[in-house]
């Protein structure tokens, strides 16, 4: 039973009537705040990770300090391999490295198969402890990244510009690819119905490399695993958000793939998205995240131009087209937060 | 009076019925040659640009190595900003950097306007010496980059993830941007008229960073330069190409900008684009830079797929959705550029 005191978010997921647009912002819990790097001065980044107490911490400031509508759980997609047994570090600045990546069918055979209850119940018990702090005042979402997306991090090892080591493994070893994206695809399954399990109301797939590829391998090597992972998550009605960044094409299949809502990033047209997928799925997005280092009148006029393009209905997200970026003034965020909040009424009458 | 003895590319770029179709490969004269790297241990990279003798010698070797059907000159799209005065550093793995980017309009202010003959006669002089040593084999392309993209590397100063500087100025200041922009769209069209004048048979506008922006944003502050210049460069019948990367959507906008030719990467679905522009261009493209790390197999079967994918008739340029990459065998394009060769007339017939 859905106890929520705002539930906008998932009735907008579910393409319920609403009364205004509900908001949340990728990376709500990160750098931009100073009560985060507060808590980050404490502990390094997967300390923070896998400390209930400190994830859960991060994960409600933005509720409080920005007024979003939805909480996500501060954790990182690369918790997975990690507890597959890759040894990762996170660099400030450089980002996650993994120093020693995935080539061979040998390095296959050393991921050992996770049971998230007992090799990340760390996340399970930050998604309880957050879902208790939060005492039903907004709902909270789970996430992973998709399987192409973890094994890009696993193959490269670190931060790219071309991906060749991936795309080489794709073109010359597919057979090793697909085993790979298996074993990551049932992972993940068990990974997000765990996280339902905890607590969580929602959850999203981050695909954030998914638009690397060609349309035919994003299909081969992405969007299938997708499917298959929404297929299999045991779940009442939680609705599943799938935010393939960077893709722009077979947009009947992106909605046709059982995902309760698309992600869009900041380059799609969001009222032409709607147009073609109809009333398939709901869309969340899409504002480009550098509105934000504009003034208060571009912040309004982009974030209203955002409404005007989704139009009138439900089945609207907002949310920007990619995280919020570490130098924008909270305040800043917080203005767009309260625009939509006071705003969006008239595209719901 | 056209006297090449191959003008398969031409023809192909004007949409006249040919034999089977041309190739030739961004970036074709770079890095994975290891006859570029020998010129190159001699000259650092800006030195190479500015010496037409180097810059022809670059230019001819794939032409002679891997057989491509286009020659494009060795050069540098920010050879602009650089004759308007701003000092430009190549750093070996870093990529260029200005040391003094543009934010104001002082900084605008102190910008030259170029004359090419004067402040660029070294690219003029390459252009011509590489005509002359060319002897006709094949067509020689000259290039710019697109005044957004210019703008880009001028305002971030150096390698950016989130663009976060040309946003804010785009966001906060658009008059400033469209003032410059509106500098580097004079100097652009007269650089490609004199190009041109030189001898080049043609020009293509690399758009690098066209696809960072949102489709509203892309319109405002990239496309309609574009349409500017390619209305304004003195030509008879040299094509145009205009390579907008990431950019995937106003295909219709696209294919009535003026240029002959649209570049696609190799997230586009050729077949589609065709069937969407029908015979308002051609089109060049797009099979995955990184085929080219795969065996000879891969490479033929993804070759053939992308000659399928635009089918049968003129107006196809077969090229990689973007620059081959620096660790790329020099065997793999010479097996491309074979097999373009020997298997494409199926497509002509």
């Amino acid at each position: 039973m859905n106890t929520l005191k705002n539930d906008l978010f998932l009735r907008a997921c579910k393409r319920e009537k609403i009364e205004r647009t509900p908001i949340w912002i990728m990376r709500q819990a990160g750098r931009y705040l100073p009560e985060y790097r507060a808590v980050r001065k404490k502990a390094d980044f997967l300390t923070m990770c896998k400390t209930p107490e400190l994830a859960a911490e991060v994960t409600l400031q933005p509720i409080d300090l920005i007024g979003v509508d939805a909480a996500i759980i501060f954790s990182d997609i690369l918790v997975i391999p990690e507890a597959m047994g890759m040894h990762l570090e996170m660099h400030e600045g450089r980002g996650p490295v993994f120093p020693s990546p995935i080539r061979t069918l040998e390095d296959l055979n050393n991921l050992k198969t996770i049971d998230p209850f007992a090799d990340l119940n760390y996340v399970l018990d930050a998604v309880s402890l957050t879902k208790r702090e939060l005492n039903d005042r907004v709902p909270l979402i789970g996430f992973s990244g998709s399987p192409w997306t973890l094994l890009t991090y696993m193959v490269e090892g670190s931060g790219s510009k071309n991906f060749a080591n991936v795309k080489k493994m794709i073109y010359n070893n597919p057979s090793l690819a697909h085993a790979i994206l298996e074993k990551l695809s049932s992972a993940i399954s068990v990974y997000l119905s765990a996280k339902i399990e905890a607590g969580a109301n929602a959850v999203q797939i981050f695909d954030t490399w998914g638009g690397i590829l060609s349309q035919d391998d994003y299909q081969e090597f992405s969007l299938q695993y997708v499917e298959k992972i929404i297929s299999e998550i045991t779940r009442k009605d939680e609705p599943v958000i799938y935010f393939p960044k960077g893709v722009h094409s077979n947009l009947d299949k992106l909605a046709n793939c059982g995902a309760d809502v698309l992600g869009l990033d900041w380059t799609m047209d969001l009222g032409k998205v709607r147009s073609e997928v109809g009333d398939k799925v709901a869309l969340q997005g899409n504002m480009d995240p550098t509105v934000l280092y504009g003034t208060d009148e571009v912040i309004k006029k982009n974030a209203l131009k955002t409404l005007k393009s989704f139009g009138n209905g439900s089945g609207h997200v907002f949310n920007l087209g990619h995280g919020i970026l570490p130098d924008i003034p909270p305040s800043n965020a917080k203005a767009l937060v309260n625009f939509i909040k006071e705003n969006s009424q008239q595209f719901h009458s």
